[in-house]
């Protein structure tokens, strides 16, 4: 059965007469409906009335559509409004665009517009680089997406995919202190996208890349980063694999292992199972197998390939072995998933090496329950919020372009991917780290202002 | 001799040892080189040591440099900082995207960002027009330019044109409570800024073109208007041409005559003044000639034509006036300038009928000096703040789009934009009205929100 959620979480005003023990027979029939209360407000009050807001979880839309009718069914009890609050919070969009001049008087008007802005116009057209400095570029950046591959939801188009890139900025500036601004595009071809981009870069210090299918984004990455003069980034394939390799660091610690020595298994041979094979790789790691659906991807193989898978098929696999995920999980030490929900069987953990460790990453449901994983593993993590080890690209991306931005990187190179990956790693304590505390919280504020540095060091 | 400017005031940090008469001195140096003198601040102090800011305007760049060496000869002074007030507000750009969601705890991060928000994103994916509730285009404008017509300055390139795209993304926000993001593309090719408009259509509520050459921002603009399911509005021409209807209609209330009965003369056949022209035929307008650098526009003109002065020689000049532009303003009683510095003598508006009404608001010089059209002229009137009847076009554009995203509007009409006209218009009560005061002033608060109520109830 489905947890309760917050993201069905439901507000009801309601009013009633008020007396003793009306707010306990409200609260008795939401559990009774199988709801988690959450807080109760008084919005208004007399000797005759009581309006209060009262919010619960359930455990999806039907159930909390069933929670409130239990609700309303109660004798006395009038729903004033049913409000569900993510989609509230959703309504007008989650960012807005901010002054940050004063623009109080005509003196201020002259400066920040006609006719003084002529100035800064004028030597920007000198100096183009100048823009960097005396405008946005300086630190925003554009999240761009076609919504061909949007979260769990597949190709859901450039509308459906704004709430995301919204959310998305929004994490850019709270983590990172950068600016982001979301850009949808309604096309889905790489020639159209390459050039869109690169249209718009007058107006930006840089690109991220998201939620764009594989192989496709691969492809529009590469041609971007060498036509574009400002760093551009692919949050699905780099942000992952350094978070990854944040949270592998540490495990390692944990297990008392090392890169060069383990032996890995990856499920999911898109762009970001290849990126991570390929940081993972620059810090020494020799031995890594990935999997597709079609199991182990080796030199040679016909069906189901591509140009992603290609480059794996020649840069991993050293013993060739051919077979099923489950093959190559076989004294793996390591386990890295970010393929889809319930991939990885319980056997397959226990086949493992000793003092495993699993990254079951797919979201929202991981390759394998974590509890299942655990009673094998010794280090699990997910990409989910409600286990210990939640791996969350958010610990990565605004850090790094904040640093990036700092000293006005025109690349985002491996050296500065792996010292953000570091930097994270190390916010964990060696008195902190345990294998249920491998990486920090996405709210340890500590994250971005590290990752901004060692990134910032990195470029330089 | 150049005005002091706001748009070239310095701020300059000063040390010097803490005696009586020392600011005097300063003062009186400043004041010796022509510096005028505005605010000073204490930034430090002790027995000894004083260090204050001073701030300045001056003339232009080369005046301010000198302002500054004569504070910086005194002995005694040092000038530990020059700070260019212009430049310094532009330092990391205009403006900010900040969040409108509190992201404070994991409850929150899962309704704005994974998982809730894959329910908003489904929710826009079966039902499109969705995203103008749950997402930014609910009251998000784009403002696009090439960069090839900014303000007087000409083709400067996109990356020079965004300090003045920022501007008017500020004023948005500040005037019309709107959002706006500065797009500017690195192309001049309508054809490319037409396809890549469209692609960026998903991300936005609407259109605002800007400072786009003529006659390529006409086309531009019909074929955006045609191809898209939002709304789209070239400022240059139509906010103009609103401002311009608005200062007129109350112009008229001052002189006592009707649309219907005057003769004008407008200097300027780009876009701006096709619109205009536009405009005020449909508000009963009937005798409009309309002059280039060539002279009058008439039908059957030869040389130095296109396709906007070719629809204006077909609807205008209804006498066929062949001649420049002194012979079209004899006995005329309304010049309306959409051109360049200087192109009209003090014989000219001499020439117009009794009660002439003179709008010269070529930027940043006008047509005309306007003591000097106000020796003929009854009410004359520019673009500048530093004479009355300032004709801007941010009394337009933020309420405008306000309205029109209040109600959803898919298309600006002609009934929108006189209806923005009349409630400008409208503002400046019959108490307040006066040859001085025919418009309001920019800071008026009350006009973004008159734009919008009488916008919105056109649009219904």
């Amino acid at each position: 059965m489905k947890q309760h959620s917050p993201s069905y979480s439901v507000t009801l005003r309601l009013r009633y007469s008020n007396a003793v023990g009306r707010l306990a027979e409200i609260a008795s029939a939401i559990a009774r409906a199988d709801g988690l209360l959450g807080t109760i407000d008084v919005i208004q009050s007399d000797r005759k009335m009581m309006v209060r807001d009262v919010t619960f979880q359930a455990r999806d839309a039907e159930h909390a559509r069933r929670i409130g009718d239990a609700v309303a069914a109660l004798a006395g009890v009038e729903v004033v409004e049913q409000a569900d609050r993510t989609f509230a919070m959703h309504v007008g969009g989650k960012i807005e665009t901010c002054p940050r001049v004063p623009l109080a008087d005509q003196d201020d008007l002259s400066m920040a517009y006609t006719p003084g802005v002529a100035r800064v116009c004028r030597e920007i057209a000198a100096r183009p680089e100048a823009s960097f400095a005396y405008t946005i570029r300086a630190n925003t950046v554009a999240v761009v997406s076609d919504g061909s591959a949007v979260l769990g939801l597949g190709n859901i188009g450039p509308e459906a995919a704004m709430p995301v890139m919204e959310g998305k900025a929004v994490l850019f500036k709270v983590f990172g202190g950068v600016n982001a601004f979301p850009i949808c595009l309604a096309t889905q071809d790489p020639d159209e996208i390459v050039r869109t981009v690169k249209l718009l870069a007058p107006t930006f210090g840089g690109i991220n890349l998201e939620d764009i299918s594989s192989p496709r984004c691969v492809e529009i990455e590469q041609r971007l980063i060498e036509e574009l003069e400002i760093p551009v980034f692919h949050d699905d394939q780099h942000g992952t694999a350094v978070v990854v390799l944040a949270a592998l660091t540490n495990a390692l610690k944990v297990v008392g292992k090392t890169m060069e020595n383990i032996r890995i298994t990856i499920s999911g041979a898109g762009a970001a199972g290849a990126a991570i094979t390929r940081l993972l790789q620059q810090v020494g790691v020799r031995h890594v197998v990935v999997c597709d659906r079609s199991g182990t991807i080796y030199r040679g193989r016909d069906g189901n390939m591509n140009v992603v898978k290609q480059w794996l098929a020649e840069n991993t696999n050293p013993e060739q072995v051919r077979g099923t995920l489950g093959d190559a999980m076989k004294g793996a030490d390591v386990f890295i998933g970010v393929s889809s929900a319930d991939v990885l069987t319980e056997d397959d953990v226990r086949s493992m090496a000793p003092d495993a460790v699993v990254f079951a990453l797919a979201n929202p449901d991981p390759e394998i329950d974590p509890a299942l994983a655990a009673k094998y593993a010794r280090v699990v993590a997910t990409g989910r919020s409600d286990y210990p080890n939640q791996i969350n690209n958010v610990l990565c991306f605004p850090g790094l372009f904040r640093g990036v931005f700092e000293v006005r990187a025109r690349r985002i190179t491996d050296r500065m991917k792996i010292a953000a990956a570091l930097a994270i790693a190390e916010v964990v304590s060696s008195d902190e780290l345990t294998a249920d505390h491998i990486i920090p919280s996405v709210f340890d504020r500590r994250v971005g202002e590290a990752v901004a540095r060692a990134v910032a060091a990195a470029a330089e």
